[in-house]
């Protein structure tokens, strides 16, 4: 892991860029919390760049609970490597999608299981170096989308200890599957008319988990509409997980 | 409205028995919280000797954030005289639940729609009396079960502004209709694995509300499991929308 930028917002976070081999990431840590501070993993549909305004807000919300928070570019998005296999069914799911015609199984597998593959193994490795900060420590918790990356690191990395996930990306099969060796516990997201999202299969997928402890928060809208008390909703339960 | 009985509890909250022609409630508000203040009518499934403790410990939950709260025996529970028609449904659905089968919609409806009917307009006599007293003020919020009472409230009493659900109990197919008549904010629990609840239903009658603000909270757990972080969630539900 390698620092390419530091710089202080408004006095209260320390934004590190940095990069871990190819892979450009983002650490934020609290200027006065006592550290180490627990870490959150900030999921992201792709594109760093773009996701910019929005993972900062999370960031500095991470940062006024005391938590550290870092997140990484995905396979084949912002400045990275196109990943040609996701980048072929991107495309034709945007023509599915634009044709009002259904997303098939097959598709979504395409799009998503070699994304998992892929990303999970790169934040296992910045968790290894993120760690190994003196201000960054343990319990680490998840938030955020891509759910199926949630998933797969919920069950393969111990580390993880409690998750909040977004039910807003489509879901593999195999990927409800493994739901049902999660056993961390859950905060899921779910906005009722996301557009991008299939509300019957988040519901299975929620009924799906193994965890004994999960919360399923729905609100009315669309899939950017999360209303700002689920953020502070989302705070609390990591507060509590996190926090001994 | 006639107080049978006045007493403090912890020196931090008033608790007023009292009768409202047959119909026996009781009032509990804050003592050191600037009046008036606004009421939440805490529902309930019948019978306030045997639901007392649950209910006194969501009055101070109430008091603590500065609501008074109220409630009233329902239609043919408690000390009150039975009501045929729901005796004998009653009976009917213990037997059917017994035998595990399931409970069929016009059982349902001779359970829950005659209920509705008697209870809602005491509760709104209730609301005339209560509001007229000098301590206690609107806005209104409804908390609790029955889910149906709650829904005709909803629609009908337009002083009550915000409604906590709790998705417990059987629900007619024409509550679930009236349900897309409401329009004030919802914050609906739902327990995932209620024992005496059909999840499909409850979330077919979320869908159903017509209100543009609605949360769905659903945790895992039977009917009496509901966590404690969640009695919080919907305090802050009522603070949001019963402080201006």
């Amino acid at each position: 892991m390698r620092f390419t930028s530091e710089q202080r917002l408004d006095d209260e976070v320390l934004q590190r860029e940095f990069t871990l081999g190819e892979v450009p990431g983002i650490l934020w840590t609290p200027t006065s919390a006592p550290t180490p501070c627990p870490l959150i993993l900030l999921g992201h549909p792709g594109g760093l760049p773009g996701m910019y305004p929005r993972l900062v807000d999370r960031a500095r919300s991470c940062a006024a609970h005391g938590f550290a928070s870092a997140t990484l570019e995905l396979p084949g998005s912002g400045d990275r490597a196109p990943l040609a296999v996701t980048g072929q069914a991107r495309a034709e799911v945007r023509e599915v999608l634009a044709s009002g015609r259904p997303v098939h199984d097959e598709l979504i597998d395409r799009l998503i299981l070699p994304l998992v593959e892929t990303a999970a193994p790169e934040w296992q490795q910045a968790l290894d170096a993120l760690l190994a900060l003196p201000d960054v420590g343990g319990p680490v918790g998840y938030s955020g989308g891509v759910i199926s990356i949630g998933i797969r690191l919920a069950v393969a990395e111990p580390r993880i200890v409690a998750a909040g996930l977004f039910a807003g990306s489509f879901v593999p099969r195999a990927m409800i599957e493994e739901a049902r060796l999660v056993t961390i516990p859950l905060h899921v997201l779910l906005q009722w008319d996301d557009e991008g999202n299939d509300r019957q299969r988040a519901l299975e997928l929620f009924d799906a988990f193994g965890s004994t402890q999960k919360t399923l928060l729905a609100n009315l809208g669309g899939h950017t509409g999360v209303p700002p008390f689920a953020g502070e909703d989302a705070a609390r339960f990591f507060i509590r997980h996190l926090r001994g």
